[in-house]
């Protein structure tokens, strides 16, 4: 599905190679689970089992509730609650027509003008909600749950108990107390796995299949990948190569990552890997500052700062092979526009050319690349591609010797939020 | 309109007080226009004319004609000939709900994908298109233009033109040829303004009239900003302070800009902003990395990185005073969620207490930042923020001894692309 290129330095097998056995050790941490952290290694061995899960037919069974009695579904999440089931659904949507339920994130910022926005607009609309939140506690989805949760229940009444879906922790907090009360449908948010981890669960395949998403497709994609990076032979794993390669160019010197797509659609894909590898690796006052672009667009904005700009960067660039949409350039009578040599091609010959250049001038300009050859884009390889990050994740942060799976830093904004707003306790 | 306060550095005064010299030099080499790529200042004087000029009243006119004849206004451009735009369309627009003319974006990527959704989407509409190209042959919005007019012709036949506005050069090149030669109507991409510059003429201000925009208040706003900016002495000029002061920051060995703002839909003007500062000081292997964060969705994404992660980032922070739009907190009976503490308190005034004990974490965890406070999110006020940093970025790039205006890197991909895909000359 995937294969990754890295040409820039010729002497990096070398390099790699000296680090074999740190690579072995991080493995068998990984797979035996007894490195920092690894209570939350839920996510590792999903793949095998999800699917034949109790949870996933009753995430099939919502799901196909919501289609039949919303045109919208709300989800309220914030972070890992959120980002992933966001990508999945950019990926794949119609940006300018919804086929099926429209799904509207909510509860990830505290923005009035959305949220008065969003509430005129359900006012119109049938919708469902699904609450995604571990505690229930975090202020950001909590204010929109009992903004719009209000709003349910002055439309569907004594109903609207119905129309609630809560993800959140099995046995405890104040989501979970919640729906016991009201006898909301819930899904777990497991205990052994982080947010940011979490897109293959409930978190994210509820909001993704009733997005029109095949999940079964998507962890199809994971458990392939799960068995093609299952090697501690850097060569032969991906996704480990991919990990150790960006720890040489930071050991190297350089501050930022750049993750670019050229394919629109993937925007929000770049927003979860931001959080992925940000959220686990910036810690200890180390780690990559990871930033995203999306070209050819911002070819023409940070274009001219990746070309000649302080040489504190490298690219991680994702190619992709087929595409199941396409167009032929037409040809015209007069070619003022000079664009008749094109004639014939397709678009996306011309997008993956745009990609090939660009490489060759950013390497001129002493910009590494990291090249992800991924095959298509698909719900396949949508799971494919959130394990491979997943694990690539986890190997850098090893060799970083952090915990890939803690986030102590976001605390420090809740804590003096809390004191500022007069929270008890704080 | 706006202040900057910046508190990290108690000693910042007497740095900055080494700088005032070069500080009036180089207001003097603004004004004066006699500093590197002066030939591109004109958007300084811009705002004190451009509302009487016979263009403007030609824009509102071709608006009004849109407005009357098209559900949808398509707008083909790449880099400056689009950002600008967006990023006031998006502050200002519904996300759930179009009221009026819908401004749909395109020629800014090469997604096939997008294309297609996009022609199936218009197929249905009434629309018109405004391309905008200073020379009609940059590759993107060329293609979507060859693509998008062939539907319109099939539409509208003979009448096609009258529904085709070109914003390009007054004189020369592949689209302004077209033009003539096709009667479309068309406006001036200025010879002395470059892209990135170019939102407060007809580049940036056709689209956003027809988008629903006073356009009479966004070059009021920036107006104002000219006043209110005129000065070369730095502690009454807020845009060469904060000039100054990222100036110092990058000196002092900071190499990435996050610039953070608390309301969603001020994304898109953060990436005009990147594209703004990024292309023109990019250059001659320096420059900070400018990067953009939406809060406080990404506190919870890339915030542990801000606090905990390497020390070279600052922010910069816009905060929003007045929000015309807001809403209350609920208070409800049983407070499981644990927010009736926050009961009666408007959701503006939790938003900007995140702010305010966000600034408090990240400063506790060595990361400076600037605030730029901002009484409200208006059309003026847009207006008056594009001026503040274009006269920020002009003062910021003299003192990186760069040429704020021009973006030879940029150059690089497409030469190698021309090469790559085959065409004469290259």
């Amino acid at each position: 599905m995937i294969n990754i290129e890295y040409k820039y330095d010729p002497t990096i097998n070398e390099k790699i190679d000296l680090l074999k056995k740190r690579i072995s050790e991080n493995h068998s941490k990984i797979t035996n689970k007894n490195g920092l952290g690894s209570e939350f290694l839920g996510w590792l061995d999903l793949p095998k089992y999800y699917k034949d899960s109790s949870e996933f037919n009753e995430i099939i069974k919502a799901g196909d509730q919501i289609k039949k009695d919303s045109q919208v579904l709300v989800v309220i999440g914030i972070g890992g609650s959120y980002l992933g089931a966001k990508a999945g659904y950019e990926m794949f949507k119609n940006p300018f027509k919804t086929n099926g339920v429209e799904v509207i994130f909510a509860g990830h910022q505290l923005s009035s003008k959305y949220l008065n926005n969003l509430t005129e607009y359900l006012m119109t609309k049938d919708f469902s909600i699904n609450v995604i939140s571990k505690s229930g506690t975090t202020t950001e989805p909590a204010i929109s749950f009992r903004i719009l949760k209000n709003l349910l229940e002055e439309k569907y009444k004594d109903k609207a108990y119905q129309r609630i879906y809560a993800t959140t922790d099995e046995k405890k907090g104040a989501l979970h107390n919640l729906s016991i009360e009201n006898k909301y449908k819930t899904f777990v948010v497991p205990d052994n796995i982080g947010g940011r981890f979490s897109v293959l669960t409930a978190v994210g395949l509820l909001p993704l299949y009733v997005g029109g998403i095949n999940i079964n497709d998507v962890l199809d994609g994971a458990l392939e990948a799960l068995n093609d990076f299952s090697t501690d032979d850097v060569y032969k794993n991906p996704a480990y190569y991919y990990a150790v390669i960006r720890y040489l160019l930071y050991k190297s010197g350089k501050k930022v990552e750049i993750l670019a797509n050229y394919e629109p659609e993937m925007a929000y894909f770049s927003e979860w890997w931001k959080q992925l590898f940000g959220e686990s690796e910036g810690k200890d006052l180390q780690g990559l500052f990871v930033s995203s672009v999306n070209f050819t667009t911002d070819l023409h904005s940070m274009g001219q700062y990746i070309q000649e700009g302080e040489r504190i960067l490298f690219e991680t660039v994702i190619k992709v092979k087929d595409h199941s949409s396409d167009l032929l350039i037409p040809k015209v009578e007069n070619d003022i526009d000079e664009l008749n040599y094109l004639a014939g091609k397709k678009l996306s010959y011309i997008n993956n050319t745009a990609l090939e250049a660009t490489l060759i001038a950013h390497e001129d300009g002493q910009v590494p690349n990291i090249k992800i050859n991924l095959d298509e884009i698909s719900h396949k390889s949508f799971g494919y591609l959130v394990y491979f990050f997943e694990l690539s994740c986890a190997m850098s942060a090893y060799l970083l010797n952090v915990n890939p799976f803690n986030q102590p830093g976001v605390e420090a904004y809740k804590k003096k939020m809390f004191n500022l707003l007069g929270k008890k306790g704080y």
